[in-house]
C-alpha cells in the first residue's frame, strides 16, 4: 500500500552540500540540494526549504521555503536568489510536531552571539515536553510547535565564558546531546562549516556522498577522480541522481564536520552503558526508498530477504503471487522464488487518480482505494493468489482491492504481510495513527481474513523481519570494521512495545 | 520508456456518460465524466474538456474546459457549474494539428439551425488541406487549425430541405465519412443523445460502458444489475474506476446513438471493396493503458506474448531478465517466462524527477534520463543482464541507462525490443518524431548496438508483432461472432509504409 | 456612485496601432495597444485581448487573451508572444450578448478563403435574432453566442465571384451594413491594414490618434513631428498616457483604412433618408473618462455644464455643494459655480474597499455603500448640502450616503442629480437593469426623497441634457467643418423610449 | 503625490478587536479585523497578518499572513480558519527594517511560560542595535531581522521570581519603556485581553473605538448603545467602515487593557523631565487618511490650514488654484478659498495606470508620472496656474507634471508645497529617502524652480506647519482636558534635525 493510505509517515529528510571551493564554484549548491531533496520527497512532502551561505566569516544567509513538493517550492526564480554561496542544507518535511504551516518549514535560521546558524532536523525529541518548559523558563519565546526549533535555541546559547571568543561547537553539541537523548539527525550551518549529527542511537539515518568531476557510482576498485565537493544526507538514493557516490554512514553518536575538502569525526559520544543502538527499522520496511543503503546493506534486499522469510513462516498452496504495487514488489518477488510459484501483475496502477482534487461520489466510496487501479483480469481468472503486502496498518486498504480481485475472478486471496503489526505509537519520527486506529489493537483483528474478505492472512513474525535484517550481518560478508557497530541493535518499539529509552526522560 | 522520452505521442481520448433518468438523477454526470477521463489521462495530458446538456428539447449546454490535467481542471467549484445535466461528453487531448491553446481545446460546441451540438475527436483527418479549403469556399471563417473544428462545421451543415424538418443524423455523419474516410472516432452530443462513430477503417478505438448500480466487472455469470446509464470511452480501463463494466467495442464504421436506455447501431457503413481493416497496432504496443481491452483481448497479454516471441526470436546466453520501469514490464515477464530466466528489477523508479521544473545542470545532463533511477546495483551485480524496452524511437534514451547499469556493475547489457522499428510518419493521429529523429533511418542505426553502448540489440519482427496480436484470433478462443469481423487488418504504417488509404485522397 | 454600484456598463472598447514600417519598428505595436486598452479599462473590466500581425501577405496573427484587467492579461512575458508585428488590434469588454468565459472574448480572428481577419467589435447588433437565424441556415456552426462572431462571419464570407481574386473590403462591410443598421464601432485588421468603421448612425465612438516621435498633445501650432504610427481608440483619453496625439474623430457611417503612412476614407455610408444621428448620450453622462473628447468637446466640460444648468433647473438654500466622489465632481464644481454656494469635499473614498473578496457581514450590510467612505464631518457639521450625483438609476446606493451624512452632523441634504431618470432598455451596446430595477419606474418614484431620506430629490430634465450636450455646438465656437455634421441628434432612447430605428428592424 | 511615487512610505498599521461576550460571539471578530486593516491599508501594503484568540485560559491562537494587500491575503476561506474566537489583532505593513519576507510579517506570536502572546508593533527602536546585542548574549537565537521579534523576546521574558505566579504585564511592559524609549504603539494579546500601549512620547498614533450594535457615528449628544466590543487602532479611519464610534486616542505612554466589557488604563509612564510630546507630524502631512484624528482634530483640517496659511506666507499672481489629484486636494482648496481664487480640476487620474506589470517603453518614459493623468485641457488653457502639492521629496515626479500642463496650453504654473522640505532621515519608523536622494539636499535646490520647469516652487515653512497644526488646540475650542497634554511637542525631526532623545540612546 502507499504511504498515504497507511496513515505511517516518515517526517523529515535532510540534505546538505558544500563544494571545494570559494563562491563562484564550478558546482551549482542550490541546484544540487534541490535535487537532492527531490530524492528525499518521499520522506516528506509537505514543505521543502534551502539556506545557503557564502561561506564568508560573516555570511550572508540566503533562505527559501514554501509548502507542497520540492518542484513547487524551487522553480529557477526561486532557485536564483540563492545562488551566491557554496554551501547549504535544505529541509523536505511532514509534520509529526508542530502543525503544517510555513513557520514551522526548515531549515531553522537564527542568528546567535556568534552570527547565523541554519539548523536541518529529522526525528523527534522523546523529552520535548520538559525541554520547552525548561527553555521558557529561561525567557525564550518560543515561535513554533516544532522540536526542531528547540533545537536551534538550545543550540544558540552561547555560555557566559564563551561570549567573547570562538563558539566551541562540539560542547554546544554534547551539551544538546546531554538534554537529549533521542532522536535527531541534525545538519548545522555555521559560517562555512556544516556540522552533521546523529543521535547517540542512531534512530534517524544519515549518510555521507562524495560529489566527483565524473559519477562512477558504487565501483570502489576504479581509482577515484577529484572531489568537487561533499553531501550529507538521510538517505543515499539521493546520490546517483546528483553524479554523488556514497562515502560513508555517519555513525550513532558521530559529530562530523564537513568542509570545504575534508570530512573530519570531532567526537562519537556514547550511548549508556548496556544500551544498544536503536536504528529504527521501519526505514527498512517502508518508509526508505529500495536504493538506498543503511549498515552496508541495500533496503531492497532486505525487503527481498522478507519475502523469502515469509514464504517459509508462511507457505499456501497457490497458483500464482503477485502484490499490490509498487512498494511491496521485492518482497512479493522474494516469495514467489522462495516457494516456486511465478510471479504476475494483477494490478495496474493508475498514476492519475490519486491527486484527484474532487470529492469520491457514492459510486467510489463503494470501491475505496480499487479506484486506484485497473485489474488484469487475464493474468489470475481461476487462480489463487498469494497476494504480498508490505504492511497491513489500519486495514481499511487491502479490503476493497481483495474484493476487487474476487469479483474480477480470483478463486481465492491469501494476504502475506511482509512486516509484522504495529500496535504501538513511536516518539522518535514517526507518524503511526493512534492506538484505537491500528487494526491489530481491534477485535476484529482475531478474525482476520473474514474481516478483509480473505482466505487467509499472515504476518511476519518480529524474530523473522530481525533476522531479515540482520541475516548478512551475521555472515560477515560485507563486514569492513564498520558492520560490527552497527549490528547490536534496531529500535521495534512500534512492533514491541520496547523503547530504546525511557519515556519519561 | 515513458511516452514523454520517446516523441511518439497519442493524441486524444474521448469520453461520454448519460443517465438512465431525467435530471435530477442518481448518477452524478460530470463526475463519471471527469473520472472516466482521469482513466484516459495517458492518452493527453495538455488540455481537457467536458461539455453537459440537461436533455430538453432546447437544452441548455454547460462547458468547461482548460489547460492541463484532468485533475487540475475539474475542481469541485469547476464541476459545480456542470451539474444540472443527465448526460455529457469530454475530451483530453495532446495538440497533434491544431496549436496548444485554450481554444482548440474540445469538446466544440457550436449552434446550428437545430440547435446546439458537442463534438469531441479523437484522430487526425488524412484529407484535411483538401477540405478546410472547401469550408472556406463555402463561406465559413475557421477560428482554429484543429481538424475536429471542421467535422463539426460539416455536421452543423444543414440541407436545404431539412432545415425546417429534424436533423437526419444519420445522413449528416454519412455524408461527413464521405467527405473524410479515416481517422475518427466521435461522440457527437445532441438534446438527449449521445452519436459514437467509428470511421470505416476502426482506425482509433471506441468501446461502451455499462453503469450498474452494483458494480460486477467482467463477471458474465452474474445477474446483471439494474442498468443507471451508459458510458462510452477510447479505452475500457476507464471503465472499472467508476464502477461501469464492459458492455462492446464500436465496430469500424459503425454509428452507435445512445440514449437515456438504449445503446443501438443505426448503421454500419462498410469500407470499400477489398480494403480490410485498420486498428491501429500501436495502441497495443504502446498507447493503451494494460488493462483496456481491444478486439476483446488485454493489452497486457498482448504485450506478454510480444515479450515471448522476442524470447524465440532474439534468444541470448545471459543471467537475468529485467526491463526499464514501467511499461515494458509485461513483455520482460513474457520473455523471462519464454526463455527460463529469473526477472528481476534493476532500476528503481524516482517518481518526483520527472516533474522537476528547473533545467538539468551540468552534471544532470552528463546523466541524461538516468537521473530518474536509483540503481538496484546488488540484484544484477556481476551479472549479464536481457534488458526488455517496448520500444526505441529515437534512441537518446537507452543509452544513458546502458552505461549507469554498466557502471553500476552489469557483465554484460543485451537490449531486446517489444516492437519493430518505427521508419514512417503517421497522418491518422499519433505525433510521430520527423523521419531523421528515427533513430531507425539514421546511419548509425547499422552499428547499433555500438551506438547504444550494449552487448546486442535486437528488434521484433513486422511478422512477429503482427502475430503477437492475432494468435489468440486465429485459435478463436475468444470469438463471439465478432473477432472475426476485426480479424482482417491493422494498421502497421509508421513500421512498413503501407498506408490504409491513398494519402491525397 | 461608481459604474460597478448604478447596474449601467459601457460593454467595450477598441484599439488599433499600426506602425509606419515594416518588423522591427522603433515603435512596441503590442506595448502600445495594452496601455491603449489600459485607457479603455473604464469600459470594459471583464476580459483583455490583442491580436498582432506581421503585416506579409500571410501574415501571422498572434493572439493573446484573458478574464480579467488589463494589467493581468498583459504581463510582459505575454506581450513578448506578441512582439513580432507592425500592427494588432485589441479589445476589452463587458458582456451585454455573450457570456462571460474566454471563449467570447475579443478580437475574434477566422481564417477565410483570402487568409485571416481579425475583428474587434463595441457595440449591439438590434436585429441580432434574425441576423442569427440566416447564418445558421446558410450552415455556419456559430461557437458562441455573441454578436461580434456574427459580424466576423458576415465579413468572412466570400461571395462566389470573387473567391479567386482579392477581396474587395469596402463591399463586405457595405454588406454588412445592410444586413444590420446599428450599433457598431469596428476594427477589422487584414494582413498589413486595420479597417476602422462607425455605424451610420454613429451610435458608438471611435476616434483616430497619430503617434509622433516627441509628444505635444493639443497644441496645433507647433509643427508637427514625424509620424511614427496610427493609433484608432474608442476614446481620445487613451491617447495621452502612449504619447499620441488626438488626429479626428471617425464620422457615422465611415469605412476608413489605416495603413503604415496614411488614414484614407474609403466611402461614408449614409443613414436613411430624415433620420439623424444617434451618437449615445450616456457617454457623456456616465461612460467615458472626462477627458476624452467626443464631436469636438471634452466631456469633462459637458458634465460641467450639465452641473450648471442643473443649478438653473433646480436651485436650492443650503450652505455647501458637495459630491459622491469621484464622477460627479465635474458637476459638482459647475453647479457649485453657477449658484455662488462654496464647494467643499464630505466623503474620503477608502480606495481599497471596493476590492475586498470577502462577504459584507452584518454589520456592512447595514451601512450598504457607504462602508466604501469615510466622512469629513469637520466639513459639513451643522451645515445644508447640496449632494451632486451623476444619475440615480436603481436608487439602492445613495441612500446609505444621506443617512451617514445626517448622522454625522449634516443639517439637511438636497441631492441634485445631473442627468434625467433612465426609464427604457437600450439594445445598442449598454446593459441597464430590467425596466423593474430602474427606480424611475418603481411606485417609490412618486415620493422619491423620503424613500432616499433625502430633504429633496431633483433630476436633470431631457432638455437641459440635451441643451447641456449641444450648448457650444449652437454657438459654433469649436467648429471646423466637422461639427455641423455631428449637431443633427443623440441616441437618448434610455431616457424617452424613442430608439434610434425600429427595434424589429 | 502618490505615497508610492514620493519615497516615504509608513510602515505600518495595527488594529484589534475584542468582542462583548464569549464565543460564538454576535460580532464576527475575524470580519472586523479586515475590514479594520482595509482601513490601514495606505500605513502597508506589502503583507497582512491576524492572529485571533478564543479568551480561554489556556487560548488557541489562529494566525493567518501573507504577502500583499489585505483583500488578497484575506479570502472567506482564511477567514473560516480564523473564527472560533473572540479576540484578535491585526497588522499590516512595509518593511522599514527586516526585510520584506513572509516570515517577518505580523503579529508575532511566542509561546512563553505563561502562555502564548501575539505582538503587532507600528514603530522603529531608535536604540535596535544594542538591544539586539543584549538579547543574542542572554543566549536567544533571533529569527528575524525585525525589531518587533526584539520587542516580543523581551516581553516574553519571565523574572525568575515570577514564573510559578501570574505574569505581571505592567511589570514587563515598563521593562520594555526602560530598554527602548521610542517609537512604538503595540498591541499585545494575551489570553482574553489586548494590551494597547504607546511610547512615552507618542511618536505612533493608536486610538480606541466602540462597537455598538447600532452605528451613530460622532455624534455624542444621542444616548449610545448597547457596546458590543472594543477596536483598537492606528487610525480613527478604520471606524466608520465597521460600524464603530471614535472612542478617544491611547496618550503617549498610557499602558491600556482593553476586555471584554472594559477598557482601562494601567499606568501611564511619563517621559524624562523636560522632555516633550513627540507625535509625528508627518502624520498629518502625508500619511494619515484625511478622515483621520489626531489630537481632537480631523487631519483633512489641518491639510486645508496648511493651504490656507500657504497663500498667506507664498501668494502668487494667478488665475486658477489645482492640484495633483488626490492627496494635497485639501491643501488646495484652502489655498483657494484664502486667496479667492477658484479652484479647478486639471488632471484627470487614469485609476488602472498605476499598476500596469509591463515595463515602460521608451515613449512612457519620456512622459513619467504623466502617463498616470489625463488632462483637462479645457479648464486651463491660456491660464496661470497655482499647483498645491503636499510635498516634493525627491522632485522628480512633479517635473513632468508641469511639463504636460505647459504643453496642454497653461500659461503659467506656479508650484506651491503645503510642507517643508524634508532634509534628514527618521529613525522611528518612517522610511525616507536616503539623504542624497532628497530634492533639498541637492545643489539643484538652490534653482529649484528652473529645474522643474515651474515659474516658481515655494514651501511651507516648517513654523507655518507647526501652527497650522496647533492653531486650534492654541484656542482650545477642542480641549477636553486631554488638548493640553498633547499640545506641547511635535517631532520634526525629518524637517528640522532635532530628534526627540539622543540617538545613541
Amino acid at each position: 500500500m502507499e504511504l498515504e493510505e497507511s496513515g505511517i509517515r516518515e517526517e523529515c529528510g535532510v540534505f546538505g552540500c558544500i563544494a571545494s571551493g570559494e563562491w563562484p564554484t564550478q558546482l551549482d549548491v542550490p541546484h544540487v540540494i534541490t535535487l537532492g531533496l527531490v530524492g528525499l520527497q518521499h520522506r516528506g512532502q509537505e514543505s521543502a526549504g534551502i539556506v545557503t551561505s557564502d561561506g564568508s566569516s560573516d555570511p550572508t544567509f540566503r533562505t527559501h521555503k514554501g509548502m507542497g513538493l520540492v518542484n513547487h517550492v524551487f522553480t529557477e526564480d526561486n532557485l536564483k536568489k540563492l545562488y551566491e554561496c557554496n554551501l547549504g542544507i535544505g529541509h523536505t518535511r511532514y509534520a509529526t510536531t508542530g502543525n503544517s504551516e510555513l513557520q514551522n518549514c526548515q531549515p531553522f535560521v537564527v542568528e546567535t552571539l556568534h552570527g547565523k546558524i541554519a539548523v536541518a532536523h529529522n526525528g523527534e525529541l522523546v523529552n520535548a515536553t520538559r525541554l520547552r518548559k525548561k527553555l521558557l523558563r529561561r525567557g525564550i519565546g518560543l515561535a513554533t510547535s516544532s522540536d526542531s526549533e528547540m533545537i536551534t535555541q538550545l543550540l544558540a546559547y552561547t555560555p557566559p565564558g564563551e561570549q567573547d571568543d570562538t563558539p566551541d561547537w562540539v560542547a554546544r553539541i554534547k551539551n544538546l546531546m546531554k538534554e537529549a537523548p533521542i532522536a535527531y539527525s541534525l545538519l548545522i550551518m555555521h559560517r562555512d562549516v556544516i556540522y552533521a549529527v546523529r543521535d547517540p542511537y542512531g534512530n534517524r539515518p544519515l549518510c555521507i556522498g562524495r560529489l566527483t568531476s565524473v559519477p562512477d557510482i558504487n565501483d570502489k576498485e576504479k581509482k577515484s577522480s577529484e572531489t568537487e565537493g561533499w553531501v550529507v544526507s538521510s538517505e543515499s538514493c539521493s546520490f546517483l541522481s546528483i553524479g554523488a557516490r556514497y562515502h560513508r554512514e555517519i555513525l550513532p553518536g558521530e559529530i562530523v564536520k564537513i568542509s570545504q575538502h575534508t570530512v573530519k569525526t570531532l567526537d562519537t559520544i556514547p550511548r549508556p552503558d548496556g544500551s544498544t543502538n536503536a536504528f529504527c527499522i521501519f526505514e527498512y520496511v517502508y518508509f526508505a526508498r529500495p536504493d538506498s543503503i543503511f549498515e552496508n546493506q541495500m533496503v531492497y534486499t532486505v525487503r527481498y530477504r522478507c519475502g523469502q522469510r515469509l514464504a517459509v513462516e508462511a507457505a499456501v498452496d497457490a497458483d500464482v503471487v503477485s502484490t499490490v504495487p509498487e512498494s511491496a514488489t521485492p518482497a512479493a518477488l522474494g516469495y514467489a522464488a522462495k516457494c516456486g510459484l511465478p510471479y504476475v501483475e494483477v494490478l495496474c496502477k493508475n498514476r492519475y487518480v490519486g491527486r484527484t482534487f474532487i470529492q469520491p461520489n457514492m459510486r467510489l466510496r463503494q470501491l475505496g482505494v480499487a479506484k486506484k487501479f485497473g485489474v488484469l483480469s487475464e493474468n489470475f481468472k481461476g487462480k489463487r493468489i498469494v497476494l504480498i503486502d508490505d504492511s497491513i496498518v489500519r486495514g481499511n486498504t487491502i479490503s476493497p482491492i481483495i474484493k476487487l480481485l474476487k469479483e474480477s475472478g480470483a478463486k481465492e486471496v491469501h494476504v502475506r504481510v511482509a512486516s509484522p503489526p504495529i500496535r504501538h505509537p513511536c516518539f522518535m519520527g514517526i507518524n503511526i495513527p493512534t492506538k484505537e486506529e491500528l487494526i491489530a489493537n481491534k477485535p476484529e483483528f482475531k478474525y482476520l481474513p473474514e474481516y478483509l474478505g480473505a482466505n487467509s492472512v499472515v504476518y511476519l513474525s518480529v524474530e523473522g523481519l530481525v533476522s531479515s535484517v540482520r541475516e548478512k550481518m551475521k555472515h560477515g560478508s560485507n563486514t569492513n570494521g564498520v558492520t560490527s557497530y552497527f549490528n547490536n541493535g534496531h529500535c521495534t518499539a512500534c512492533l514491541t512495545g520496547t523503547y530504546p529509552v525511557e519515556l519519561d526522560w
